[in-house]
C-alpha cells in the first residue's frame, strides 16, 4: 500500500470511529465540462454523512519532498472542488484532512496561517498512529 | 531545453517586446519561515517593471497530461505567492501567464471562469508562436 493510501485509510477509519458513514470513495463531481474525478496526482475526495450533515474530505498526507509544493496543490484542489460543490451540492461542506504533526509544524507558519484564514479553509486534523481525529477547525 | 523552459523564455521575450525590464529571474520571496524559491515542480516566478509599475509573473505552460491537475497547482501557487507578496512587496502585482490556446479552450469552461473571477486572478495571455502578449486580464 502506498503512503498516500495508508493516510486515506487512516482518515476513513477515524471518521467511522466518530460515527460518520462513508458514502462515496472517491466522491465523483462532474462539473462544467471537467471530470474532476480523473485528476492526476491529486488526492481523492471522499464523502460522508452523520446526523443529516454531509461533508466531503480531501485527504492530504504531505508525504512529498516539498511541503510548500504539496500545499500549493492541496490549496488549489480544495478551492476548485469547493467551487464545484457550491453548484453541485451546496449543502456539502469540504474539509482538508491534515496529519497532526504537519498541522503543528507547517500550518503554524505565518504564511500558511494567513492563507488558511483568508481562504476560509476548513480542516480536519488527524493523528496517524492512533487513527483518530484530533480537531475540527472551521 | 524543456517545454517549461521554452514557455518561460517566450513570456520573458513577449514582456521585453512590450518595454518591460526583467529584474529578477526567478524572483526570490522569503517569507514566514518558508523559502518559496525552493518549490519543487512549481513554476518559477519572474519580476519586471515598466513606468514605475512592478509586476511578478508565474509562467504556466500547461504542458502536463491533466489540465485540471496543472490548474490546481497553478492556482495554489498563485494564491500563496500573492499572500506573500502582499506582505513583502505590496506594490507588486502578480499575474498568471497562460498560453492563448489554453485560455481559449480551458479557461472558457464554467468552473475555471468561476474560480478565476472569485479568486481575482490576474492573467497574461500569451501567444507561443509569435512570442507576444495577446491580452492582459485584471
Amino acid at each position: 500500500m502506498s503512503a498516500k493510501d495508508v493516510f486515506h485509510f487512516v482518515v476513513k477509519n477515524a471518521l467511522i470511529k466518530e460515527g460518520w458513514i462513508i458514502t462515496d470513495d472517491p466522491l465523483f463531481i462532474g462539473f462544467g465540462g471537467i471530470d474532476l474525478y480523473v485528476d492526476l496526482g491529486a488526492e481523492k475526495i471522499i464523502a460522508a454523512h452523520k446526523d443529516g450533515i454531509k461533508i466531503a474530505v480531501e485527504i492530504k498526507s504531505f508525504v512529498g519532498v516539498s511541503l510548500i509544493s504539496e500545499f500549493h496543490r492541496a490549496l488549489g484542489q480544495y478551492i476548485n472542488y469547493r467551487e464545484a460543490l457550491k453548484i453541485e451540492e451546496p449543502e456539502r461542506k469540504l474539509y482538508l484532512a491534515v496529519p497532526s504533526d504537519i498541522y503543528s509544524n507547517f500550518f503554524s507558519l505565518e504564511l500558511i496561517k494567513l492563507v488558511t484564514v483568508s481562504n476560509k479553509l476548513c480542516l480536519i486534523i488527524y493523528n496517524v498512529g492512533e487513527e483518530i481525529i484530533v480537531k475540527w477547525q472551521d
